[in-house]
């Protein structure tokens, strides 16, 4: 049984157990496991313990000094820039790389006293997500290890399956906290666009880019959520999560969209899932159909996202050309031809599509579908069956994934069983700035579905 | 002199004259001066006189019907869609179309119960500021039949200026209420971007697109745009010009600006301008220089405007190319080169500019600058002199007025005075959203310039 951030801080405030006593049993399952699975780049061994030496004093001596994580140690990814632990941003180039500042993410949870045990492994520069990473090899995930965490916060995930850390914070441009918090079996929960400022994280493709928890549970991804986003108690998620709500969640299903894009099993595990919560009175289902050809989500969300990572990488990729990989650099000279007016285009298409889905959550409580097509693949798959067809994995795998980002709405992965073994998510999303109540649903939903 | 609109509702609300006199007046003068100026595309000589009739009724009968601006007659730029009369955007191919909704400006208007008189002359799709329209033909100057008006609301600015309306509505997306305002020796008025809204006006480059008044006073901008904007009776621009300001306006120049792009005599005239009011005590006078190589505004502002501007004409460039003109053809196919990065990088110019200037008008109430490096040119100009070197005309023409499209920050021309008898323009700008301080504050600079 794994433990969660909400117990770990109950073990510590009770003294039941040291943050030392904590934060020792992590770094030596770290030192035990991690050279399999490949979830930490980087190890904070000394600093991780002499700060819960610090926690844990401060217990003894000024326990009003306290923050809100204190003693909890917590995993990060190697895309926020840590001024006490070097930052690879998943490239070659940056191996040795310590930057003079930590990301405003980072400074917030050493501000509430977590423990940072670690940078985890990504997809290099958050562009891809398979974590099959030319520089530090791939990631590999708990539940099996040939086969992928997803990614592109892959290690975040893998280090909370295999409990290498209580919890974890990654980001998300295209699904890279869901994705692998599905593949691993666990929470991935990304915020309302903006809600987690980005300062300090390096930027993928800004207008897509969000910060959130990988957890154990909704309550844990709402407990770090209020420190990245420094929320007040009144209007905290952890508060939120205890509101009333409706007896009946009113869900909306886009049931072609899930058709067309998930293998078989996903489809009817999916299925499954949404008669359980129906028997058990939980939800009410509402099928709906997306207006727009839904192959367009894809290629309006890769063209800006193409488009604002080339903004930003462009001189180097011709200064420092050996120094990226070969599979996003190549992303990444594609990025290059795409024209203003297929960004234009396809901003215009985000708003158009915001719009769609700010009236389908008018009618519905929430959004559900599965939050990735398949379960994990093994390492080195290029192509996946689905329907008969063979379909490029590194696509399909971002399809209920990315349209959230397009919106900027807060969605979360829940995980809601197996399928021979490997687990799969279920994908709540809700309405711009209904972090909250999504949260408050979710935790209704996760005491309704089977956990693994 | 001129009738403006503040006297012509005077005028009308103590009963000295009807408004079918006064629109009977301007369509009689419109049908002797505009075979010659060509300010008008379209006038609408029955509907402006049944108009007139209707609020001459309504002030017999029902006289607490009235609307803001019963009777009065305005002119509108053809980039406006009206149901009750052609709308060409100054394009071949909608020489008789005939919208079925008009612009949410023009309703604003005809629930004020303005009367239309017509609509005006401009620069193709509004894509260019020197009005010569291969489809319509110049628009002429009320000043000097031989110059141009400047553009693209040309035609707006020339009807108000020979009198040909009492006031008139266009649109600025690089200078274009600005700088013919300028060329004409009248008002022009760009409020904070999205003060008005932009339905029904023909698109150039949204992000960058204003509509605003041209008038012969500070006042009468006032009034109009209090229409415009649908501005409750509290927070009214009209309101606002009468409330306190600082005795001495705290004015911040950007002399290298100025230097580097105004000929010697806009230089000397501006100088001058800016001697008389500091002798005054009407101003004191801060230099400041950008940042930035100021040549880079222009490119930026110039990618931004082209990739908008061809998002929208893509389709129809292929479709009915035959019906552009040479110019205006030309120019939107070059910005189908513009890249999606190009374009990111405007946007980011665009934040970093937005965020000089708010702290230079931090420490000033407003910016003055010329409005226009030269005074109107001879028709056909194509390139002119500055310091001694031959520069395009139409990139130098809006080099002082578009840094404020890029800014979205409210701005105004006044007429200054004349130099070899063609007129020149004072901008003024003050913060995005303070379009009340600045109207108040070109108010009392109006009332210690000279006019001619």
């Amino acid at each position: 049984m794994s433990l969660t951030l909400a117990a770990c801080l109950t073990q510590l405030s009770e003294n039941q157990k040291t943050s030392v006593e904590i934060t020792e049993h992590y770094l030596q399952q770290i030192a035990e496991i991690n050279p399999r699975l490949n979830a930490y780049l980087h190890v904070c061994s000394d600093g991780a313990l002499q700060a819960a030496h610090a926690v844990d004093k401060l217990r003894a001596q000024y326990p009003q000094a306290l923050g809100r994580l204190a003693g909890a140690p917590i995993s990060v990814k190697d895309l926020f820039d840590t001024s006490f632990a070097p930052t690879s941003y998943g490239n070659a180039r940056f191996r040795q790389h310590r930057p003079s500042m930590s990301a405003i993410a980072i400074q917030r949870l050493q501000d509430a006293q977590a423990i940072i045990l670690g940078k985890t492994h990504l997809h290099e520069f958050a562009y891809g997500v398979t974590n099959e990473n030319p520089h530090f090899g791939p990631a590999r995930n708990p539940v099996d290890e040939a086969r992928m965490t997803g990614g592109s916060s892959g290690g975040s995930a893998s280090s909370v399956r295999a409990d290498l850390a209580v919890a974890s914070v990654g980001t998300d441009t295209g699904g890279s906290v869901r994705i692998p918090a599905a593949f691993t079996g666990v929470v991935g929960y990304k915020p309302t666009h903006g809600y987690i400022p980005l300062e300090g994280a390096f930027p993928l493709a800004p207008t897509l880019d969000h910060i959130g928890p990988i957890t154990h549970t909704v309550e844990d991804a709402a407990i770090l959520t209020d420190v990245l986003a420094q929320t007040e108690t009144a209007h905290s998620l952890v508060h939120q999560l205890r509101s009333p709500r409706a007896q009946r969640l009113r869900v909306g299903v886009p049931q072609s969209f899930v058709d067309r894009y998930a293998t078989d099993a996903i489809g009817q595990a999916f299925e499954a899932c949404i008669a359980l919560l129906c028997k058990q009175g939980v939800i009410e289902v509402h099928t709906f159909d997306f207006p727009m050809p839904t192959d367009e989500i894809g290629v309006h969300q890769a063209n800006i996202m193409g488009a604002e990572a080339f903004a930003h990488h462009a001189e180097d990729l011709v200064s420092h050309a050996q120094t990226y990989g070969e599979d996003v650099f190549e992303r990444l000279m594609a990025a290059a031809d795409i024209t203003a007016k297929d960004y234009i285009r396809a901003l215009d298409f985000r708003r158009y599509l915001q719009s769609f889905c700010t009236d389908i959550l008018t009618d519905n409580d929430v959004i559900l579908l599965p939050t990735t097509p398949m379960t994990a693949p093994i390492i080195g798959t290029v192509t996946i069956q689905v329907h008969g067809n063979e379909v490029p994995l590194r696509q399909l795998m971002t399809r209920f994934t990315n349209p959230w980002n397009l919106t900027g709405f807060p969605a979360i992965t829940l995980p809601a069983g197996t399928i021979a073994g490997l687990p799969f998510g279920l994908q709540m999303v809700r309405r711009w700035g209904h972090d909250g109540r999504l949260l408050r649903d979710a935790a209704y939903i996760e005491r309704h579905i089977c956990h693994t």
